[in-house]
């Protein structure tokens, strides 16, 4: 069987410019999310980021993508409108999943995907315990009923969302305040999974938990269809109660 | 009270062009529907079109608009993109309600709002059922288990949506197809309404069952939200567990 | 407009026997329901108990409810089990909705209607943040983006609800726990709405906004179906494409 | 790793008592499904039928299985409730998913997991075109955007069946009639999926995407959940966030 062709997109700006980011992700943020899920035998792991020729994804490159991972942050406005609808288009023709990290709330393909202004509540670092809502959705497997992420940004409710097709996740903040914090979206023929941590001052990324819901996602978000989706809209020419179809 | 503002917006360029669609629809498509909310003492209904100045939608009116039906085919790639950025903005802030009707499946504020690319099958005029799949949702309110549309443009499956929040009605067509066709999505902290039969040289919206079910999207997408929405996203510098609050 | 008819049913054990409940509700809480349910004056509410004939709900009443509000919780066993099942029956074929408080997460006709074993964690009273995640939901409409319960019984996750059809409000706790606090279910032709707040130690029901969520609830549980239900599988023996129907 | 451990259970009555069933499924229709999951390495497929001792499903059967397969028309009402009880409460907990073919609309394991009373209209057999709606779904891997069932028993809208968390397949028939007939529900940590072919005097089970929407199904059912499901309430005594715990 072909390997699951998965880009770990990357804005890649803080981790130059911050001393503290680069303690956490010394190579970067995607570096580390590679790290993680080369585990998997059966994905083929590439890594791109916005100073990237093409942004870090030409053509030839996006085509052959099963599965976007997105992190991005100060730079979302950089991002080019044809690329994202290049990246829309595919997940909505159900050719790519799209898992966006933390700040890709406010990123471009995020919500052009989703549908969505992506406004949400912000807040200092602090404890943050994450609960398992959805023990039965293959996005939780392995995880179990809560974990504790020492130190992440407040990111919380009200989180301008629509209501997510399944609310896998919910995240409790010292704070006071709660978020839905992994949430899946069936968009067009196609599947998009955003999780909330991912600070580049904190360390979710090394967190066991973490690493694995990614690596869920990954499976979830993968395209799935089998039959060749219509680039636009079709002129039905034959009754189909006319047609020839033997059984067995 | 007030009452609920409502705009209809119609392209307007068939029923000019096209003797046929001028007989289904002499003063176009807006001003019949406008005919069949009238009935309903607490709307007040506007008329707009895409050959009026500011595309029909000055900012004077849009920011005075509770809900907007939209009709749109021929010339959807006229229709600025500044314009659909303020609405999908206002409904995503839970300002305004917007009802899409038949061919807006491929306009820009449906797909844009909903996150689609609007992709369906077409074909013949024909006789289509639809079944009522939510009898207890108030757009349902009043409308029995079927009712037939004895000549309608054939809209079917695949479409491309998202999995809506609540799919209300299913088509079903002569020629062996289904669709999803009224089908409600909650975004933001807003709402829209799909609802599929009204082709130009069909006779849809003279159906009495058609009228009522716009009637109840029409209060079902209305604003309900009553505090002031996130321009963005908001600094949280209070801890809310400190917060003073009494009950009672 | 006749009016819409609802009764509120308490177990209304723990008021008799705790003076610490009887100080919050010396009438019962059922009573405490009604006094802010009747500042709306389409709403007619009758009061029943569990200890009253008929377990309160004799057929010529239950026959005669559009709205079941339910609080229960030390006597679930007792509650029959025919009695369930009209109940269960009558929200399926869309002739009433129920509103299940507090600890009717664990009643029998909360767990049959919704299809649960409705269990949950559970802990010390303590203080509950509301956070409010539809604001664009009839049942939200009113309602700020949080207000706090300086006290309330935690009930937390994992609950064993399936994915609600609607989200409206997440519980945050002190001790780092969090709910799906106010949830929507459409089960058969009818609605269903739980609400987590309300023990018989607290003080729930004296605040307003807890008392306007459960008075907007009572509207959108409220039966909508227009159409005779089916009594059971039916038998179509005529083809619907050969039936005659016109349109205007 | 270990196979996943199915049942196909079966009422196993039309297929003794009609010549025109067993025609179709001279060993039961248990037998058929049987040897078309076996195509799979990593299923273990056993028979159960309502007449073997312990109606099939003894404790020590059921305490084993990882995904229940349902076929019953004629003798719903002979399942004890009982045994009921106890598919209901593995499924709820997550140890077991349930999947329900054709009149398993009308079964008592059915009516009780999802919360419906399974009431639908039927009629005479007739040409059945399947529509593919979720294109993305893994129960849609390997299936055309429709494929046509030549004879299937008519079973229409409208279906009593709570809003699906998601709907993958809809049926198209002749005489007019559309049915939600592929639909995913998750209910406490376990999932079900109904499908509706597959009446005793017609062939749907030797159809090849019949086939593999089944296979697809038992795969998407299975537990996923990793930790320990509650048994019932679990009273919180320590403050989570007192907890220690070390990240990386």
């Amino acid at each position: 069987m072909s390997k699951i062709k998965v880009v770990v997109w990357n804005e890649f700006r803080h981790e130059k410019r911050s001393e503290r980011a680069r303690a956490n992700y010394p190579d970067g943020i995607h570096a580390k999310i590679k790290e993680f899920l080369d585990v998997e035998e059966d994905l083929e792991v590439t890594l791109a980021a916005l100073d990237d020729e093409y942004q870090g994804l030409p053509d030839s490159l996006l085509e052959n993508t099963d599965v976007l991972i997105w992190w991005g942050h100060m730079a979302h406005g950089e991002v080019s409108d044809e690329l994202v609808a290049k990246i829309q288009d595919r997940v909505y023709k159900g050719k790519m999943g799209f898992i966006a990290l933390h700040s890709a709330h406010h990123s471009k393909p995020f919500k052009a995907i989703v549908g969505t202004n992506g406004n949400l509540t912000w807040g200092r670092d602090q404890k943050e315990i994450i609960w398992n809502l959805a023990p039965s959705h293959p996005i939780a497997a392995g995880i179990p009923d809560h974990f504790i992420l020492e130190s992440e940004e407040l990111y919380a409710e009200p989180f301008y969302i629509p209501q997510p097709d399944a609310l896998i996740f919910g995240g409790w903040f010292e704070d006071g305040n709660i978020m839905r914090s992994g949430a899946c979206f069936n968009r067009g023929a196609g599947k998009l999974f955003y999780f909330q941590p991912g600070h580049e001052y904190c360390r979710a990324f090394h967190n066991e938990y973490v690493q694995r819901i990614i690596r869920n996602a990954v499976y979830w978000v993968k395209p799935e269809t089998s039959f060749p989706i219509a680039e636009g809209c079709i002129k039905q020419t034959v009754k189909i109660t006319d047609e020839f179809q033997t059984q067995e």
